[in-house]
Order: C-alpha cells, then structure tokens, then sequence
C-alpha cells in the first residue's frame, strides 16, 4: 500500500545573498532552535535511492525508535508509531474498545509497541533504519554508512527517527497525510519540513529537521566565547556541523493542548583536530485549558526519561523551561513548561546523547496519550475562541521572544516558511480580555503567571 | 442625545516597577511611534469636568478640524465628522441616494462640513473645544488654558481633536462606539485608548492618545546624540514632554483596507533653558487587494497636504515610508505605503507644527471615502481567507520590526493593551501560502513586493 507524499518539486532559485556565515551561525551556542531553521530556500525533489521505496507507508522493516522511556518508571508508556497491518487500527476505534480502562491505559494499551519491533532497536543497518524516516536524510547514505560510529551520524539517525515517528503517530491518529519538502543549504547540508495543515484533529503540525554544515569564520568563533570556550581555527576558519529536529503542533480541538520539542547537535573542530561539541533541547506543553491529570501525565514522562540519567536533570531543566518560555510582556507563562536545556557536554559524549535520545523518544509517549483522551472532547465557541487568544500569545511569544525565530528571521537565506511554520493556522487578539473570576479560563490563566510543580 | 461610553474603572494597581526611565526613553528620539505607548497600567475612571457633558455626543459646540487638505487640489475633499444632527444619517443610505456621482465625490457629499463649523476651525476656547474630545485632554484643561500659546498646548489640542474627529468618523460609518480607556503614567501624563472591537465594518479599531512628560537622566540624553545633537541637562537632568496620536484600523469586509496614522511631538529642555523639539509621523494604507482608484486617491490627498509645505515633502517622506514598513524576511512591503517621517525640526516650530497639522486633518479624508466605497463590496470565503493571510503578515511586522512596539514591550510599566491594540482581532497562517499566477492575490503580492509610484 504505497503512499503518495507531496514534494515541492519547483526549483526556487538562490535569490537572498548567503554571505553572512558570521551571522548565521551568531546564535547556534546558545539559541539552539535555530540548528534547524538555518536553512536555503531551495526546494528540491527527493533523489529516490535505488531499490528503495521511500514513501512506500505499511511496507518493508522499519526501525521502531520508541520503548526505553518510562521502561524504569511504574507508569510505563509504549510507543506509538506502529508498523505494518496494526499502523491502520483507527485509533477512536481502539480507545473506544477499550472503555474500562483509564485514559492514559488506553492510549498507551492502543500504542504499545510488539516486543519484537522493540528487539531491533538497538542495530540495524543503517539503509534499512532509512527506509522508515519521511525522505532520505540530509547526508548522503553513503557517508552515514562509512562513519556509523561518529556522533554526527547517530544522531542525524535519531533525529531523522524521531521526525519520522512523530510524524506517523499524528498521521495515524489525525487520517491526513504530511506534506514533505526537502531543501538544499548552499553552503553545506540542509533540511527535510513536514507540515500537515487543517487536518481532522490539527489545525497545523510542523515537524522539522536540519543538518548544516561548512566553516565558522574567525568572527562567529568569538561569538563561542559566550560559552567561556576560546576556539583556534585553521588558517581562521572552524569547521561546524549543526543538526536538529524540532516541532510544534497546533490542534483544532481547544482541549488537546499545542506542544512544541526541539533536540540539536553542535559540533565545532579545532585547529589540532580535537572537536568541541554540545547537545541542547526540550519538550514543553501549552494547554488551553488546565487538566491536572494531563501536566502529571506530561511532566511525569518527562521526569522519568530525565531521571535515568541524572536525578538534577528534571527539577533545573523544568526550571530552565519556565524561565525560557516567558511572556515577559503580558507576565504569563506561554504555557505549563516541561523540560529546556542547552550547552550540555557533560559528563561524556554518550552519556549527554544517551539522555537526549531518551527525551526524542519521549515525545510520542509524552503527547499521544493526551492527544487521544480529548480527541472526541465536546467544546463550546466559547472555547474556541479562548484557544484563539491563546493561540495569539503563542505568536507574540514566538516573534517577540524567541531566540531561534529572532535569529532565523535576522539571517539572509534562512528559510522562512520551515522557521515560521510554529505558528498556529489561526489565532485572536481581542482588547483588553481578562476572564471572569472561577473560570476555567481564569485557572489556566493563574497557572500561567503562576508556574506550578506539576509531579 | 447622550451617548454612554464604556469606562474601565478597576484601579488595577501599578504592579510593574518604573525604575526604568532611561530605558523607557530611549527610543524616543527615533522610534516615534513609542509616543503613544508609554503607559502606566493604571487605568482609571475619568474625572468629570463640572458643568460639562463629555460623553454627549452631537450636543454643545464641537471644533471641527478638517477642511483645510486638498483644498488647493482638484480633488477637494471635505472632513467626514459631522456635529449635531448631520451626523445620524445612515451612510450606506447616502452612497444609495448619490448614486449617479463617482465613488468619492458621494463620500465627499455625504461628509462635507459645514462652511459655518469651519469657520471656527481658526480660534476657539480651549474649554470649547475639549468639548468635542473621546475624554478630557491628558493636561488639566486650567493649564493648558494658561499655555495656550505654547506648542504642547497646541499639539496636544490636535491629537486630541485628531482622535475625536477620527473616531467620531468611524462611529458614524460603523453604528458602533469606541470604548475610551483613560490612563495614568505614574511619572508623569498619561493617555486616553479608544478602540471599538468588533464592529459591524471594523473588526479592530484602536485610536490612541498619550501625552508624557518627566526627566531625561544622562544615560537617557546619551541616547539623543544620535540625532546628532548633544543635550546639556541640569543636574544631570532634562525635563521632556512627548505626546501622539496613533491608530490602526481593521476593517472587516476585505476590499476595505486597513490604515495606521501616528502624529508626534517631543520636546526637551536643556541646562541653559532653550527647548529641543521636533515632530514625527505618517499615514499608511494597507489593502488586501489592489483598487488603483483608492491607492491613488489616498496618496493624492497625501501628496496635496505635503505640497501645501514644501515640494520635496511627499517624495521624500513617501520614500521613507516604503523604507519603514517593509517585512524584510518576507521581502515585501507591509502595504502600499503613504509618508512617514521623523525628527523634523526646521525651518522653525510653527510651520513643521502647520505641517504636521495638515498631516493630521488628512486622516479622515485620506481613508473615510474608501471605507465608504467599498462599505457593500460582496466578498467570498477566499477573499477572506485571503485578508486573513496578510493580517498575519501585519501581525509580523508589528511584533517583529515596529520600533514603537518593541520598545513598549521592553519598557517596564508600559500599558501592554494600548500597545497591542494594532494587531487584527483575527489573523492566519498558512504553510507555503503562494496565490497563483494572474490572480488579484497574485497582483497585490506584486505590488508588495515591488513597490510603486501611486500618484
């Protein structure tokens, strides 16, 4: 059963200059959202591998990604993207079959993943783990086959996964179908975007990746120090690699909430060879509507992935991501946070990306439970419209504040439509709006300005 | 007929710290429109002036401020606000009634002033004329009464009549009132925010009046030296005064275009005693489809209030417009232009002031004809979609390169609602959104992207 996927095959040319290295790559250290929105604005059409069937949906191996998260913690949570003939089990379906159970067990009962699929994550060729990503990765195949133990290659594998599973769990519960464009950076690298857009159950759902490359200039390398780390170039030039997966999602329904997650890479080479490199990321939540059940379920999954590998990691990174995704202007939170951190590089290279790929593979298992619990929720106008002004924060937060977006829109070449594709379909600005006191609106309102410990 | 006009009169208290007046000045030297945006968040219900009805609407004398733009073009074309009885015809009805005369000589008709109302436009007892305005003025009527030759005097009586006659014209065409928010400046001055919010033609309307006064610190006088002039204060202080006037203007039907005026002085006073000054300002017309017929007559009317001052005027200030309002990242202009200025200063005080004057009194004949024009244009779901497209494109340029909204939003204490009063009350964003060729979107992208000579 071969799945048509959209491609943007028309080749925009060049037009914006692509002289400011130096600028582009200003904010990589600290404004991580950026890695995947650096990107040209050349589109180009999928070169199809021989003998592969890229968008061939429900055929062939596919590396199942999910199944370490919560596996230590009490309230375990499968995956949810499924292969072959169970990927077609409409999921309204299953979660109505099974009404005895609670919410978040039927989700998770409709969305395991058979142990089977799970024994192949650990290996696996790499052509065969391509085949079930939404394009080819950025890197040639080739060359990720040739360097499979460097860390540029695991995780442009992991981010290309956790693209592809995310994508496939919001496509099996929404019933639309991603739009995937794939596009060239002129300097080196470049990107693959997948946006649905006015599906059944979501307004919009971007889902990014981003692998660049080429050299630092002298002028981005004193950019670093901001770090405290002094790097020496080559004839003043730093070789760079930058790659990232990131996304925000948008749903109609006022009762599911918008999330949004980002997981980067940043790799610097000096003079004598030696390689300075950081991981950054996060996933945080921003509901409409308060559900206490919801935030436990939302920071809990967090906290148990975080709490793997460093029992500090979830109480500072829940901190970092209320101190981040602040509104400062209208004092509020933009929404009930989860986890945000940058400049992680210790304490070793495969410890830092063992806990990054714990929370890529959290966010299926973080968002699908929640997603399908209020899938057939019933709501007012009323409702729709408070979302609407929410939704108009999300905007003021993204343009205003944020530093991927700031830095994305300042860089010649950037591609606008994969930077801006967080924002919502729609959204409402209306005078003066303040909730009348004990309503829902109001309590969600309190614990925005009121950042909350959730677990 | 006395009309009730909302108040706001929860004293909300003054939660955010104002330690920072360098920083709430420092844009004001450059980025004007911020004028209008410095506020305290104290809204407060308005005192009533004994003996006189604020609120009543077509009773008592009202100073009519137009009459004098286009009155030496050809295309002479009268004010819209009309006092007394004049004022309660229907203007769909009178567009139906001059049905065999062209679009703007029927608004021109339909909004013609009295020779007997401009006759008083000259002179006038300030006490009189307040009588016209949304509120009392900012400044005590007894002070400006014993002030009256002095230009804050005089430029305050403007905006204020400016807002009046403005809203009083869109009340009159839309059915609607405006709500007026009066505001305190801990500091010093205030504000007076009328905006009307879904209307049965204006989606937002949002017109606003600020008149601030206090000390410049050094810090803060640094900053003016980019205009080049460096600022001696007393004690290392410098007492300022800024005020304005600004709007924007949301229309429902997408074949009315929105439009944005602001109109501004500041005034700083020096060790020695001798007064820095200078205005700023601009009209700007921002359509969701090209009508040659209004883009020529709102820059035609633009171009005769400019050619009344001086030759080089419209060319120069139109120029600075397209410069101004251009959403780099997108590569287009916001709209298609109108004037925009800052930091004029010569050849002296009362002929910028008689400038800027003439400025503000085009307003209502600049855009009133066009509402009027287009007030029963049927449109379709495209059409509107469409306008709700470039409302997000609007939304972009304000949160992303409007000196006066980023400085407001970055300025402790400013009142964040009169700020954002300019964005839509609705607005979209669509992936990849790009209007096929040969369409009417197709021909207003081009026009954004290419900006043209109008007149």
């Amino acid at each position: 059963m071969a799945t048509i996927v959209f491609y943007s095959v028309n080749k925009t040319a060049h037009t914006a200059a692509r002289r400011c290295v130096t600028s582009q790559l200003k904010g990589l250290a600290s404004a991580g959202e950026s890695v995947s929105r650096l990107a040209s604005t050349h589109t180009r059409s999928v070169p199809l591998l021989p003998g592969t069937r890229w968008f061939s949906r429900g055929t062939g191996v596919r590396f199942m990604s999910h199944g370490t998260a919560g596996r230590s913690g009490k309230t375990r949570r499968g995956a949810l993207a499924l292969s072959g003939a169970a990927a077609v089990t409409a999921a309204a379906a299953v979660a109505g079959f099974l009404a005895n159970t609670d919410h978040f067990q039927r989700a998770e009962m409709a969305t395991r993943v058979p142990r089977a699929a799970k024994e192949t994550e650990k290996e696996g060729d790499i052509l065969q783990r391509c085949q079930g990503f939404m394009s080819p990765p950025v890197t040639d195949i080739s060359v990720l086959q040739g360097n499979k133990d460097e860390m540029r290659t695991k995780m442009e594998m992991l981010i290309m996964e956790t693209q592809a599973d995310f994508c496939k769990a919001l496509e099996k519960v929404d019933g639309g179908k991603f739009r995937v464009d794939r596009w060239d950076r002129k300097e080196g690298g470049g990107g693959i975007s997948c946006v649905m857009q006015d599906g059944k159950v979501f307004e919009k759902a971007g889902v990014n990746v981003s692998v660049v490359f080429g050299n630092l200039t002298e002028e981005a390398a004193k950019q670093m120090r901001s770090r405290g780390k002094v790097l020496k170039g080559k004839d003043g030039k730093l070789p760079f690699v930058a790659m990232g997966v990131s996304s925000v999602i948008h749903p109609k329904n006022p009762h599911i909430p918008t999330v949004h997650f980002n997981y980067r890479y940043f790799e610097i080479e000096e003079e004598d060879g030696t390689k300075q490199w950081w991981f950054g990321g996060g996933t945080d939540l921003t509901p409409v509507y308060i559900d206490k059940e919801d935030a436990f379920h939302f920071h809990k999954t967090l906290k148990e992935a975080c709490d793997k590998h460093h029992p500090q990691y979830y109480p500072d990174f829940k901190k970092w991501c209320d101190r981040y995704f602040y509104v400062r202007h209208r004092g509020e939170s933009r929404g009930i946070g989860g986890i945000f951190f940058d400049d992680l590089d210790s304490p070793n290279q495969e410890e830092v990306f063992s806990f990054v790929k714990s929370c890529a593979r959290t966010v299926v298992p973080c968002y699908l439970p929640i997603v399908y619990k209020h899938l057939n929720d019933s709501f007012t106008n009323e409702e729709k419209d408070w979302q609407q002004v929410r939704r108009g924060r999300y905007v003021e937060f993204n343009l205003v504040y944020d530093r991927g977006v700031k830095f994305g829109l300042a860089t010649p070449g950037s591609r606008i439509e994969s930077i801006l594709m967080s924002l919502p379909l729609t959204a409402r600005w209306e005078y003066m709006h303040e909730p009348a006191k004990g309503t829902r609106e109001a309590e969600m309102l309190d614990a925005l300005r009121n950042p909350k410990d959730w677990v």
